[in-house]
């Protein structure tokens, strides 16, 4: 059993997603446990790229403990509504996936009952189950080694930028003669 | 002129980029001005969410800045190709977008150019083009009131989880009889 996370200790970490996610969510939790997992089993130096398959608070621990973020484009999220991660090495795509393992849960009945949801969130005893989460650590999680699909190691250029003919703002060229949002994909009424 | 981005000083907030994005990135620097004058610009005390109009760069500014991320669910990116992000209230939907003017920039060649790709990256002048940001501050923005459409406001819930006939794992029951990953959606070869 390893007991910390990342530079962390169990507590540190706690503390430190509650400050950058609002709350001592479980899942971010659970989360960098994960995350610490692949961690060690990528090669020491690796310059690694990672994919989150939920957007639910798995993308936050990857952020806190690695140097992928959203904004730096190391980190993807393709939604697959599992809550599993990858860290690959960011050229050649080998890696390991890390997930939760049913099948390791029967002596943690506080993460089986949040992971399958049979508890309303208000009704959860949320320090219980964060302290499972502490005593599981690696213990409930899947690894296997994988390779990521070329199409997802590719660089997405957004091309040349011109100036949209309806709004005048920046845009990339490749979107048409004028912005996404002038054709219509724009979230404001 | 408003010196300070958020609680730091322009200098510390540059810091504070490189460690959580790993380099000086100038979106994200920049990002930090346009998320410190929206946070501004909202009533204080509003429980805010966030949008980015780019998946670059700006989410990194926003989760540095507001209590907004992407783990949270209270960041969106739609990826409009949009240099813009915006805050609003998280029920009503009202808030305010904020981008950058091409209009103000005839003053600053650095922000044209990095902002239109005017130079190869290796090519650009990075210490320049902080400095002109930091001097730019608020007066190369422009900011307007938005209402958010109603379809974005609402919560996604994931519904019951299953475990996936196939591969075990515990998934949306919604997204069918198997998981999305087995119905050829992973990521991995």
């Amino acid at each position: 059993m390893n007991d910390t996370i990342g530079p962390y200790s169990f507590e540190e970490f706690v503390k430190v997603v509650e400050s950058f996610h609002g709350f001592q969510s479980p899942g971010v939790i659970l989360g960098g446990v994960m995350v610490d997992y692949a961690l060690e089993e990528m090669a020491n130096g690796a310059l690694v790229d990672a994919i989150c398959e939920t957007p639910a608070c798995l993308p936050d621990a990857v952020q806190l403990l690695t140097p992928c973020t959203l904004g730096n484009g190391w980190l993807k999220v393709i939604n697959l509504g599992l809550f599993a991660l990858s860290l690959y090495e960011k050229r050649a795509g080998e890696g390991v996936r890390v997930f939760v393992d049913a099948e390791k849960l029967s002596n943690f009945r506080e993460i089986w009952k949040w992971l399958f949801k049979l508890v309303p969130k208000s009704e959860q005893d949320q320090a219980a189950l964060i302290a499972e989460i502490g005593q599981a650590g690696r213990s409930v999680l899947g690894m296997r080694h994988i390779q990521v699909k070329q199409q997802y190691l590719k660089k997405r250029s957004r091309g040349a930028i011109s100036r949209c003919r309806t709004c005048g703002e920046p845009y990339p060229e490749m979107d048409g003669p004028v912005c996404r949002a002038c054709q219509g994909g724009s979230p404001y009424v």
